[in-house]
């Protein structure tokens, strides 16, 4: 299976592309830019979902649904979220089909326009705003703490499976509040739990930070993201929490009566992370030989594969296998049993070595008598033969999971660290940029037209203020006006 | 709150309607047809979703994503599929906007025409069947077992909150297997799946049956269903299951090597289930105070409301609460204590009956001194005293759920048996459905001409063949010609 799986050394891309397909994860579907995801896929997916929804539920979030199609004219109220948003977007303009007359199939049926056209939601922020207008009248209306799971479509000229496609799954939580620093708290918070969930979930390290005004959501005052580093030294924005301000509480007019008796706009925030997440997984963790998967969101934890050469073999040893499954399942280890006799064990190594399964046992007739299993971990790839009588299986291997857990969390930790590099002028900035890529910390004199030129010249843009930054007076690599601090530039996807 | 609530015997129509707003369950969006469910609908949305998905899991299935565009030809694929969903539906035929040259707002942008126009799903049989002939080359690929929880859009001209929106959610599993039997035996085992939901979780009890061939899914050679009934004597559709035959696989070449060397088509299923249950919940137990919902299904199964005077009697009672917040909870048992000063007792206690809320639980200054507890039950509405050191509190809030649980069902059950009338002729099929309504269980001579007349002159529809019906041969109650049994007519949501 893994044969043939491209190098990442020699084309990373390609390598990408392969594995998602192979290792059954997603697909291009026939209509364009959209994806399938696969059921291997979106059982790592639904992990994550559980994981995060629980987070928003233990800080006091609700789930609720808008609609998917949004008022033509919505999307102009907000200024700037109109420039950002109301531009590649599916648009429906009729409501109907019928026969064609010539009977070669079915056509828009012309005189079922709509009045006014809608658009698939590229993000939610103007419908949930309109309603939230109804509900709220007074501060003991709020805070609303609400978020979303839902498709949203943007149109994407160039697409790649899960980082960038047309439609795409995500959670988009909307809040409002009473005050700017309930809301400015709220933005730190959400930042913060998806900072949490990539770290201790997926395994995943990442920069705190704040995205410069240039890059910052549109409608947004503020704009908090976590930035991650992938194995071919580019940076890919895992998710963001933007403060709204009063933004679109000024655009849908969400006035709400004070405890003091007055009359003001609600503030607000939003916050999303997608499917994208999947592709941040996938790129940073896995291998030539395929998916590396953490045991916190692998569809399932430990397969027992059955070494056996005769059906009373394979009798004997399903035996041992299914007893060890149950003591496994009982401390709550997800397990598979893969005893199909139609692929050979060597076909069954490799086809999970590719779907990036933290921990293969295998069980033979030789282990029958010795009272051994063969262990085999996915991220190191090494082997060991387990004494049985040694340690309850069951407290083997959850230590085992931890173990892989937390290897490779602290390999992506010291790369992200190898692949961060402080650069002090333009000459280095650009050599390091060429040769080694990754984040490169660097002095910027905190203008929009800095920014836009280094760009322009390399590339690399400036994924965020490091929240944790430490302030230091410096020169701008480009232009030599003064800095107060360092941020990170990188390439991205 | 539940004042002027209007009453199930006036408007029951608009009692609904009244119902589904002030119980905070769902409303009307701004977007014509859409609804926007609110957070306390959704989390009774999202404990069905809990529940059937942990039964889908239990028998097989697995979850998986495909793409909310239809490109319009494939609709044409099925014969009778198109002419069933290619209608009103909506349809995606530009891909940017672009600002107005008069400043106005934005436009579509006329160059950015789709070459083939793509339809919002309106269920995914195309889609799907298209991906699964990648998927499937041999007897070895299969059965496939997948569900999608998703959005899709019909456009309706008439809608209505829950029971008929242009944009609702719902599950739709696709199936697709090597032989006749075995898709057979998977469209049974889904709609008794469904029954079994429906009457666990829901409280309602249901008839499983089958769809006559003018009812039948567009696209289906069979369709099972289960029907309940409603407290104004309609029936409502709650969920399908259609046994599909080769249709699909004929439409999109899904052709697979035997066990025995041959080539044969996929046979296939489909099923699905959507947010009209919550309408069917909300019409089936409800009562003019509002809401009464299944303990099983109830975002909290108890609110606990603090009577006090002032600042030290609340801080007195709240210590009682939160002491039996704890005992709850640890039984697993879902719990709000409501101590906001910002409303009156008497106002919490007609919101938290407006809301459904299974066990409500005061506690006052005399209950401490008494060691006393007041526990109302929402769907009786009757009120006892508890002594607390007569028993823990959460055996009995758990035993009284269960009470709760048992006791809707039975009584919806009971009314069901009620509302179901044998009739032998014309004249008392006539009388029987405009008196009292309900499901009239009579003989029909098995065409469709029949069915469709009988239809025309009544507005009844046959809602299935009962699955369980015993062979009993009659006249048809129309034509009076033979008939082989009894079938269910009704008029319908």
């Amino acid at each position: 299976m893994s044969k043939g799986l491209p190098k990442r050394s020699e084309d990373y891309s390609l390598w990408y592309n392969e594995l998602v397909k192979r290792a059954d994860l997603a697909e291009n579907s026939a209509v364009r830019g959209c994806m399938v995801i696969k059921p291997y896929g979106y059982s790592i997916w639904e992990k994550m979902q559980a994981e995060l929804d629980r987070m928003f539920k233990e800080t006091g979030h609700v789930n609720a649904y808008f609609p998917l199609f949004i008022p033509k004219s919505y999307l102009s109220k907000e200024a700037s979220h109109v420039e950002g948003f109301a531009k590649e977007c599916a648009v429906v303009t009729h409501y109907r089909l019928k026969n064609a007359e010539d009977g070669s199939g079915v056509i828009v049926d012309p005189e079922a326009k709509l009045e006014e056209e809608l658009i698939v939601r590229p993000t939610s922020e103007t419908v949930i705003w309109s309603t939230y207008k109804n509900w709220v009248q007074s501060y003991r209306d709020l805070p609303l703490l609400i978020n979303q799971w839902a498709n949203v479509v943007r149109w994407e000229m160039r697409t790649r499976l899960f980082l960038r496609t047309a439609e795409f799954l995500w959670q988009e939580g909307h809040t409002a509040h009473a005050t700017k620093s309930e809301a400015e708290a709220e933005t730190l918070q959400m930042m913060e739990i998806y900072a949490q969930f990539a770290e201790e979930f997926m395994a995943l390290p990442v920069v705190r930070g704040r995205k410069t005004a240039s890059e910052r959501f549109a409608g947004a005052d503020d704009t908090l993201c976590i930035e991650a580093m992938m194995q071919d030294g580019k940076a890919l924005q895992a998710g963001t929490s933007h403060f709204l301000g009063q933004n679109f509480a000024k655009a849908f007019e969400v006035k709400f009566a004070t405890k003091e008796g007055g009359l003001d706009y609600v503030w607000g925030t939003s916050w999303g992370v997608s499917t994208r997440l999947m592709g941040a997984l996938i790129m940073a963790h896995s291998d030539d030989n395929g998916l590396v998967l953490p045991p916190k969101l692998a569809p399932f934890q430990v397969v027992i594969v059955p070494i056996y050469r005769s059906d009373e073999e394979l009798e004997a040893v399903s035996v041992k296998a299914k007893e060890l499954m149950k003591s496994l399942r009982a401390a709550g280890i997800s397990v598979k049993f893969d005893d199909r006799d139609t692929q050979k064990p060597g076909w069954k190594f490799a086809e999970y070595e590719l779907k990036g399964v933290p921990v293969r046992i295998a069980v033979g007739p030789r282990d029958l008598e010795n009272g051994t299993i063969e262990i085999a971990r996915r991220d190191t790839l090494t082997k060991e033969q387990f004494e049985l009588s040694s340690l309850p299986i069951e407290q083997k291997i959850a230590a085992l999971l931890d173990e892989i857990q937390t290897y490779i969390y602290t390999k992506a930790s010291q790369f992200k660290g190898e692949m961060t590099t402080e650069v002090n002028s333009w000459e280095e900035f650009k050599e390091v940029l060429n040769q080694k890529g990754g984040f490169l910390s660097a002095h910027w004199d905190g203008t929009a037209e800095t920014e836009e030129k280094i760009k322009d010249l390399t590339k690399a843009t400036i994924r965020c203020i490091p929240l944790n930054r430490k302030e230091e007076s410096g020169k701008c690599i480009l232009t030599g006006l003064p800095s107060e601090g360092r941020v990170l530039f990188a390439k991205s996807y």
